[in-house]
């Protein structure tokens, strides 16, 4: 292929990752002119929802687009791939975990466009603050995708598949099983009648203080002062939730190994 | 006792919150009488560098203080109380996770100060943004304490000590625990050269996301969709940390246990 321009663009998928970049690609302004879905009624909502054409089967799909994304999940990617006739303008994935190869044998032109983000419905995100990781199967696909990145981002990335998938498991650590420590937070939270908000302060100081000093000067706790007294209070009180002991229990141990070893204070 | 004002305030304690109690308590128009510490070194430099007072001998302590706070480590809390002599003022301590009735059989006019926050010395933190936790003997100590916390910050929590143990521990899930898997994000990272940086924008996202929609809602990952694939190749990656991986499979297993059970999707 011989683009050296991308304009018109094609979305595979309908969840939230499209919503986004359907918003964000036409804001900078691009076309697109296709999405496609698998469930008629989901896609043709979502189709209205940003005004856009729409099918529901990959052999319907526009043949003369300048990109193809596959905004889909990553259990779904390969399978998508396997279904896609022959392209002529660039395929990308977005996803974190998928190497770049999936797409050898079927394409000439591929690269992989992942945003480091999460994305939920209808809720605004800036897109300009969102990292995007670039990996392509040749410099003129890569200086393609470099373009349409830096025009939607201030952050543009250009990552291998490697570094990629360990920076999605570093991404799955920091976000999805913070997520979890908010939960328990809150459900610790519920019989005292305290609002989960009181908690806020200290979280985003908590952010703030790991990127300043970086996560492990910022370090602090029961667990880091070796304070077993306070520890074995705490697992008192999770009694009766013996899965909360467990993930207090281990999260201790990984602090005390790291910090009160040997050459402690 | 019958204080109906607080102005003249002693503070035992060297440590992170002392430093920026003194800082709020002196800005908001308290005077600060004196600081008690126990190493000579530590409490001279500490007292010099706030412009304050010192002894380093609870027998020494100043006998004439509307208020004394306890900014001490919450292992320290009751030695200090034992040790120190009989006095008029009201005395407090600091700590989410001890009791008020420590200060039984001791003083007649005691209570708890606790700010919700984690400290970091020579760290600007705005005090009216963090939640405070009174909690009180006696009406009159609560109104005095009340009006000492509103004067330093926008949000004043009533709270029992067991109430606030609990959200002490809430605290140590969404701050140390938190903190314990961004220096696993960090470690991930490495080999890639990638600056832990790029991960800002997720966990701002994740932290918001969290609060508006509620931690539950705001679940996302490979453990939520039960893609069992990326599981698993992500604890290849892993094979060489036991550890981080020990901390995945607890965290997902808990993902999995609560969103992915019989009625699931």
């Amino acid at each position: 292929m011989n683009k050296t321009i991308i304009r018109r663009i094609v979305i595979v998928g309908t969840g939230r990752l499209a919503g986004h970049l359907i918003v964000s690609l036409k804001k900078a302004g691009f076309t697109i002119v296709q999405v496609v879905g698998r469930n008629h009624e989901k896609t043709q909502s979502f189709a209205e929802k940003y005004e856009i054409d729409f099918v529901t089967s990959l052999d319907l799909i526009e043949r003369k687009a300048d990109l193809y994304m596959l905004a889909v999940s990553d259990d779904a990617v390969v399978e998508v791939i396997e279904k896609l006739p022959e392209l002529n303008g660039v395929c990308v994935h977005s996803s974190g975990s998928i190497n770049l190869h999936v797409f050898e044998n079927k394409f000439t032109s591929f690269g992989v466009f992942y945003p480091l983000q999460t994305f939920t419905e209808d809720r605004f995100i800036d897109f300009r603050k969102i990292p995007i990781l670039i990996e392509a199967n040749q410099p003129s696909v890569q200086k393609l995708l470099n373009s349409l990145a830096v025009s939607l981002s201030d952050m543009v990335y250009n990552v291998n598949s490697s570094d990629r998938r360990q920076l999605h498991l570093a991404a799955v650590f920091v976000s999805n099983f913070v997520n979890v420590l908010f939960s328990i937070g809150n459900d610790l939270l519920e019989t005292t009648k305290l609002p989960f908000e009181i908690l806020r302060p200290l979280i985003l100081e908590t952010v703030n203080k790991a990127f300043e000093s970086g996560p492990e000067k910022a370090q602090t706790g029961p667990a880091r002062r070796g304070d077993y007294k306070t520890m074995q209070m705490h697992l008192g009180l999770l009694e009766n939730r013996p899965e909360f002991a467990n993930i207090y229990t281990l999260l201790s141990n990984s602090i005390i190994m790291k910090f009160n070893q040997p050459k402690d204070e």
